[in-house]
């Protein structure tokens, strides 16, 4: 079985050869400079990662490996419209260089390229997997549109925000798993459970990404710390504090949401002054755990020899505790 | 052969039937709204009518007519932002009421949903329809960017200009020929010869709508007049204007454009005038009958019943001779 430093390689030398040229070029240079960013190409590097696991043909995966991963590019495009997002990746996102209507066609023809990718594999199920990209695609839109509604509703619960970053996260990290297991024919229960070990791999990436956003610096993240809190996003971290802060601080926090961002680094410091108090790092670390160990029950139960269960499980494991 | 009339009924009917619910509503109930405006349901028609005079099943065709009418649909919904335009078939636009970011994702979706009723499609080729599908998505949305281009540029020609309508209009109105085509099992030289013929008519439709936004009535055209004329497009109009005025006329049109909207209505007239003066009506008229003729040319050379070549030219006319 490969490696996971192998399989990124495999992958990112695929990358490489990809050309997006294309007329107008105002559409085709952002996706190469999209695509050049960079960005830890965890879900192709699932996707060949679970296919090479199964048995399967890693090379004949790389066009459903490039789909994921256009596709994740085509959401962070769009994303970062909305979000208002200056920096992704340590660099100028693309509304920010080239403005918000050429951001949202790159984004479109990327979600079509994504497509493109998953046309060119060879595979008796590929309609299946065609279907499951595009209600994927679907999901994760769902789960924008729920992560902007909570950010201007009030009564958002942490059961809410987790059914919010299954859609807008986990599944498509799932469903990247699940296209490996299809791609090298794996067994329908297998799949089912390497699709749920995902699921909650991807609540677990999340809640770590959500932690960094408040704990994380911003050479090793490549954006600033606290856009989470600038943007009053309910994240797991802010939902917990309104729970169990006292009064006081609870106050705090609440009068800053919805607050115009007169003083944003007061904010971002206040807020986070509060979350240090409250042990949200740990508190958000054993949240994490828990989906953790719900992941490696749904993996005990894929029929897979011991190590390449633990290529796996290792691999989840760099997810979590990663420092960007 | 059924006739125009019977198609859209079937085809409307059809749609009735269709739900996009789903959640979050704020995504699915916008889906809802802007597939219920109405509209043509030309490039619908125009797949069934083809499938339909190549001797294919209608009813088997549905999906394929559904996922090009999803598709218009969705460009419609992005190009509405981008050109800032409020008001679509006579009722507010999409980001108009529910909001840019709320628009760019319902806009994913309905994306995701056209690609969907096209997974429906039980056909042999339907491998290369889907990949038809993309490659037009890719098309269109090159256009919409060119056409933003150009609204920049000072030296657009009118060549530029129809290369960017081929891509932007005609390529999906030629698609849906195709698409009808390919259903019915015509022969490669009939699909090619159809989709020329549908690059031409969807030619001369657009410089029909370029000739209503100058000279429509709002209660039938559904939106404003003179919305290209404020935004500066460059349309076969304005080109032509610039090409034959007179100095004196030529410089109050080159003063107007990119000059902010201190009086859009004076704005209007004026250049309303200009055009009048030209006789670009007429001009106007004379291009879309050149490119009529060429679609005639091409309808010629299919290998179809002459009644069936008659009632495929008869829609062709009712699209160029429309005031709506």
């Amino acid at each position: 079985m490969h490696t996971y430093e192998e399989l990124l390689e495999k992958f990112s030398f695929s990358m490489e050869k990809e050309s997006f040229s294309g007329e107008p070029v105002e559409l085709y240079e952002p996706i190469t400079y999209m695509m050049e960013l960079g960005g830890k190409r965890l879900r192709p590097v699932l996707l060949l990662m679970t296919c090479d696991a199964f048995g399967g043909n890693v090379d004949a995966a790389i066009p459903a490996a490039h789909a994921v991963e256009m596709f994740h590019n085509f959401t962070l495009v769009h994303d970062d419209i909305m979000d208002g997002a200056t920096i992704r990746r340590g660099k100028d996102t693309i509304w920010n260089i080239w403005g918000e209507d050429t951001a949202i066609l790159v984004g479109d023809i990327m979600f079509a390229l994504a497509m493109e990718y998953l046309l060119q594999i060879n595979h008796p199920n590929s309609n299946e997997m065609l279907e499951l990209f595009l209600k994927v695609a679907r999901e994760v839109c769902e789960g924008q549109q729920l992560d902007m509604n909570y950010e201007e509703a009030d009564d958002t619960t942490i059961p809410d925000y987790l059914g919010m970053i299954r859609l807008k996260t986990a599944a498509l990290l799932a469903t990247s798993l699940k296209l490996g297991a299809i791609l090298a024919n794996a067994k329908k229960e297998d799949i089912k459970n390497i699709y749920e070990f995902g699921i909650n791999i991807g609540l677990a990436f999340q809640l770590k990404d959500d932690l960094l956003d408040v704990f994380g610096s911003v050479d090793k993240f490549g954006k600033m710390p606290g856009g989470d809190i600038l943007s009053d996003k309910k994240t797991f971290l802010l939902l917990k504090a309104l729970t169990i802060a006292e009064e006081a601080d609870k106050k705090i926090i609440e009068e800053y949401i919805g607050e115009g961002e007169e003083d944003p680094e007061q904010k971002i410091m206040d807020i986070t002054a509060i979350y240090s108090t409250l042990n949200l790092d740990k508190i958000t670390a054993t949240e994490m755990e828990r989906h953790f160990e719900r992941a490696e029950y749904y993996l005990e139960l894929v029929s897979l020899p011991d190590e390449k269960k633990a290529e796996l499980l290792s691999l989840a494991k760099k997810m979590m505790y990663r420092d960007q």
